[in-house]
């Protein structure tokens, strides 16, 4: 197989992992169903229909967000990948059913808002996709994949990065066991997660640059 | 990273964005549930059925458009960028997270055509997506992203016209809110907006080129 | 702009399109529900529900392949173009309106097989949908987009195709009004325009050539 | 036409196919309801509650990697070709519109799991998108579509995957008219056919090459 061949089957897997991410993505709306209110109705009681709707609305945006975050990872670890290798198919398609697997859960949870199960269950598929993440950003970041004119502190980044999601993903099937309210809170640490890792390897790098 | 790589980023996060504006726009269609009439239903029966669902069919057309608008404004902006900047990502994102919800908000006003409440939240959300959609496009035509050979009239063209929906938004939002029946017509002034702005700029343009 | 950019917009032009047509193709089974019968139904039971969705399954696949049909024409005409024109952008978008309506009237024509006024919405919107096809395909393989290198017989066959499923529509409105049973038949008609208009044309494209 | 627009008339057939296969494999999910349990559900309940969704979640498990394995030889195949064909246009959109179809018989298994219709169903399904699937990727992978440089040995290993495929899902028809309960198990045979047929064939490719 020519070279130039290779590269186009490389991005054929990452064009599909795209309409997959995309789909996902746009089909957590279809979850929450818009209020059909008798005509007539005050203004007050759509406010009201509104409000019932609002752990719906806060499950669909932090979803969003997190599926994008999963995405925006992938598109960073790709975009230092310049080979394809059969292997990282499996691990991608396992990846893609998790995210794929995401409408299910955050429907789930936002119309059970703040119970244990719901809660808990989000938290560890969650997790499950950090794990299929970090071994497929690995993967696209490792050789025989990686573009060899990659900049090693891209990858270095994009690995902390998916080592982060890991971890806050932790955190939050942890929290979500004790505080099943707050459980989707653990995400916020991922950024914390990402900046002490980014200070614990700052000398590694140092050696290896 | 190669100058190559980058731009193939670029690709890719357009691609994405595509893909969303596409599902979007289709998933429109899936709120209006066709009529199913017991077998022997009168042609006129059927007639009154369909005219039932005339505002929701209007809906589904003002959405088509406006979803259609945005992906329009985005492709021009795009259309004038030739490298990428991570700085794009998360206003993107935003951007696609608003798209992505207007589904919701379509079904919600053509379910309850006319009352205030549904009016006023579409034409508020759609005002934050003509926001978001400004500073995407403003970025995007932009340095560092701007294809140093884009003709500044279709730079100048681009951002103006991304004004020009803001514009149009909040018009709607003012009226909706004194005549909700009328709301969505607000939108109708985008292009007197666009003439508006194009009249008042066109001197400083001629300073500019 | 540089010339490599237009292009450069053509095949994001295209791609929304293609990504419309999928979804909008993909999306005609949802309005099929699986039967959900009670454990122990017998098999014959089974089979009677399956036999009971037959309409259902009978209008997915004719509008499958009249997406089908719509989407290989503009891949058609598209692989004759080579250069942007925005005078395009419009009555594409237009197009895809209608082909992202599609899952409607074809939900409501199986859902009410044989009766007369879905079967004549559905010929009508197939209609418009022709039309606007027919505009897109002439507009895309005409100047300023046609590729200068592009087959004279290619581009004339594309534009005959594109009449032809015109002409075909046009006999499905005609025979739907009379009997609506057999209203689809009339786009088994398609093939047999072709015929014809070859036929009468070939005279004319021999001069032309 | 010239030799370039060709290859790219290739590509958007791949693109659109691509899409499909997309868009069905992440439609699976939204054939699971989540369960919606009023305030203070107990958690035992809750469990209870997602247990009777196994057959649900096993399902849409089996059904995304069956769709996949598709996706893979689609992949595989087309990455061996670099001519396009309009032969393969009609063989392609009829092997789109079974795996289209798969969210129905997917869902109308997995709501009635173990009943001998519902299996049947769905294994001849898979057998249809199986022989379809063989014809497609014999195509793309014989003259004229073949890329004249790619490998012999790539080209045998894609025909007989799909033709292990093809046996499989014969295997899971019969099992499934004896054992409906396990009648998706035939679709294990898979890479037992796969190792099959490359323990027969070694000599022969031997010869070949």
């Amino acid at each position: 197989m020519a070279a130039g061949k290779t590269d186009h089957t490389l991005e054929r897997l990452i064009f599909f992992s795209d309409a997959v991410f995309a789909i996902a993505i746009t089909l957590l709306v279809i979850e929450i169903h818009p209020p059909h209110l008798p005509h007539g109705t005050s203004s007050n009681q759509h406010l009201a229909a509104l409000a019932e709707l609002i752990p719906e609305f806060v499950g669909y945006f932090v979803s969003f967000w997190v599926i994008g975050a999963f995405w925006m990872g992938h598109h960073r670890a790709f975009g230092l990948a310049a080979h394809y290798s059969p292997r990282i198919l499996g691990w991608n398609m396992a990846l893609l059913n998790v995210i794929a697997f995401m409408p299910f859960v955050s429907g789930y949870l936002s119309q059970n808002e703040g119970q244990s199960v719901p809660t808990v269950t989000y938290c560890v598929v969650m997790t499950i996709a950090a794990l299929l993440n970090y071994k497929v950003n690995k993967t696209a970041t490792s050789p025989p994949m990686i573009d060899e004119a990659a900049d090693p502190q891209a990858v270095h980044y994009v690995q902390q990065r998916s080592l982060s999601v890991l971890l806050g993903a932790l955190s939050a099937v942890i929290l979500s066991c004790f505080v099943p309210q707050f459980g989707q809170l653990g995400l916020i640490t991922i950024p914390l997660w990402r900046r002490m890792l980014t200070r614990w390897s700052r000398p590694a790098l140092a050696d290896a640059v």
